[in-house]
């Protein structure tokens, strides 16, 4: 069908989506500092929603996380370890790369609100434009707005009760690295 | 694990993901009055995404639709014969039922703007919670943005060129409906 | 102090603020086409706020109710009977007017999201700019940001069960008024 | 009523409005890095809206201020000294631990945009949830939406002229902090 | 330079920007029923920019306008008596078929919030596609966010006081439209 | 006519966008670490919409740039060598200060979603208040939504390849800074 070049920008998807060899693999990034319940929700969809998902932790090299890359991949192990389709990576370089390297097609993640979305559409379409690798977002349980990783630390360095919003675990981890406690 | 249970409103979504015997069947839902290339966008994105999409048309009660419901179909049909696993079909009633009745376990969207997404949430919510469907969403091609139903409707009523914004035979459609001509 | 008057547009809220003779009264504006748990969330949450509130239902002269303005009145008056200091009352004409003649200095609404908000920074403003009333906006439960009357409406209209998103009675008028059951 | 019980995350909120013998306390909390004529906006709306209005001045632990939390406070208090209704305090830890301890039960916040509400709605529900406070919005005056404390610093970063967005006071001891003058 | 052909979608707009001759001619759309205040503001800065505003009044097929075509013609001319670089014109057909026509290479758009500009995009992207004709947009004031047309007519329907709002001509044409007095 | 002056905040614009002598002169301000094919765009549309455009290159005291101004500078000047009206400078102090030695009576500012709008309000609102200077703002291209400074940097940083974003002279320049290669 001629109509589908005729638009500036309209691309082929089709190869961006091959779900080589029958199986498809999706990945999760995130900086997952540390991990939620926020995030576990978002997961636990994903998992059902393709064959393997890859919570896909990045090094964050811009800004100082406040636990170490190995304590989040750790713990996000031990959150998702119920899971058998999901596994837990650190993200060496470009996400993209990552994704190719991993047979994975799609990148999954959450949305909170309109705000969100703006920042994740260049991003997005970055990664579209780089890899053929699309982006599906998950919109956020309502219930579960404030389970942000930034909001955990906060109210977990002044002694706040965080046993709600994250696991057990992930609450010993942060109040260690904080020098806090409930 | 019992930290899943200690947040309202925090729910095992793994029923509701059920893949049902292996195949995942995904819904598009719309009043496709005509269908675009924006929809075909997401349509192909959501085919290398899901076993199955079916594209579902609302009868559309609320507001008067341009094409009739059996034109909307035919020409949703024809745009899409060479995707071997996409179909269209009308919803008659409410999605969530149609969804069961079809076993599909979510409804895919394009968005367009974080304006959308504010929209979308609180039915992507409703569907959560009457049937357990959940949502997943693709953003709109940035160079389709403007690939909408209601401006291709407004560009042709004034007879505008729409050839580059839907398949020849819906563009025919349109313009029949409005008794215009590019 | 000088310099809150070299603002162009700084005006002192004093006036407008005031409580008269200590008792606090606000208006809960709407269609309440019908009533939902959203809408009384948002009421019990002013009724502590405020020593009055008053659910002013508006009579939607632009477009069609469901519910005729009596039923629409009936049904908030049932649904908010356990809140001493909570009334209902018909909107004859302008808002700020009513606010003026109920002694009312404030008016209370819900936002769902920033689309939400934009819609009602001009009409904020307005009441501000007419009446000298202010508006304060309280955020929906997340976990309510599907109850909304459109999507009651819209669900009802198809059978689908609204009994988790409206009071009994307003369920059964819903219904009745739509021709459907559940 | 049952019903208020069949939705998850639905929570009697009665308790957490609780006006505590019948004087309502409300928080509106701040870096306040300088406070401006768009903070001191809020502030008197607030204080006709609550019995009494304190201003918590965050500490700002996670960036640094330009001015010392002393001089907040001290300037704090100078531009509200004419409202008898409102006091200034430093907020030593969590926000909501703040508010109980002052028995507060509603934080005031003012609101620019909807990226501001999408930002804040986070925070109220996690406010809400860790300590049953609840969070009111106030638009920020259409004629002051550039009078913001980043905006006043970066002004006079470059000498401009702030002495229409802050008190003189304030003006004096931002110039100084900065080294320059207008 | 070749880079700039290696992005999908990046067009040289220098044709679509021509200035035809050293003129440059903007058009600003709308129903202006009635004209505002606002749009009188948006107007007057356009003036500035442009050597020609054109204000294009849409005939408004969609939705039934409280004031005829040719009033809403009258009063914007009136209003913009005084501006000697701005005329007033209906709108017949298509927005990209007038500019042609008019010579114009820029359409001007006010923007209020972050929602409107979510509905201006695809608009404005369609008129590129259609004509290469490009939007500009102004931000409205602050101090007259809530001086919409729509918002005026729902005042002036129930005999609020409209002067501050629009010109004398307008407020009398809209009360007598309505069959209101303030 | 008198009722330019009944609503708070309306002021005349005609000083502020005086085009001082019939040459309008406009500023495109930004960090432009590095320049990208998304700058571009912008720079052009808006050099066929004034007489002559400035880019004015922040020195970006707040944050560290990658790339010092000089290069900064001189990598701007070789990507708008072929646009005979646009000239590139650095702001040495304030904007508004630059624009009125400058003679420009306008700022010029790309817009990517409703979330750039809400943050780029206060700013115009700011400068028109200091310096009578109007912003306007132009849609960024939708096939150029992901060519950000910020994303062009990240990709780069990880050895992905930026041909497609940025000139070639700019490509060179960041990945040197980073100690990268594609």
């Amino acid at each position: 069908m001629v109509f589908r070049n005729t638009v500036p920008g309209f691309r082929n998807p089709s190869k961006a989506w091959s779900t080589l060899g029958g199986v498809s693999v999706a990945v999760f990034p995130g900086s997952f500092d540390p991990i939620t319940l926020g995030h576990l929700d978002i997961v636990r969809r994903g998992a059902t929603l393709f064959d393997s998902v890859i919570i896909g932790v990045a090094r964050n090299a811009a800004k100082k996380a406040l636990l170490e890359l190995d304590d989040r991949l750790r713990l996000a192990r031990l959150a998702v370890a119920d899971l058998p389709n999901v596994t837990v990576e650190a993200i060496p370089g470009l996400l993209v790369d990552f994704c190719r390297e991993r047979e994975a097609s799609t990148i999954v993640k959450g949305l909170r609100s309109g705000s969100d979305l703006d920042d994740e559409v260049p991003m997005a379409a970055m990664n579209r434009h780089l890899g053929g690798v699309e982006t599906v977002f998950v919109p956020a349980s309502g219930a579960l707005l404030h389970v942000a990783s930034t909001l955990v630390r906060d109210v977990a360095r002044y002694g706040g009760d965080i046993s709600d919003l994250v696991t057990p675990e992930v609450a010993t981890a942060v109040y260690a690295a904080l020098g806090t406690r409930p």
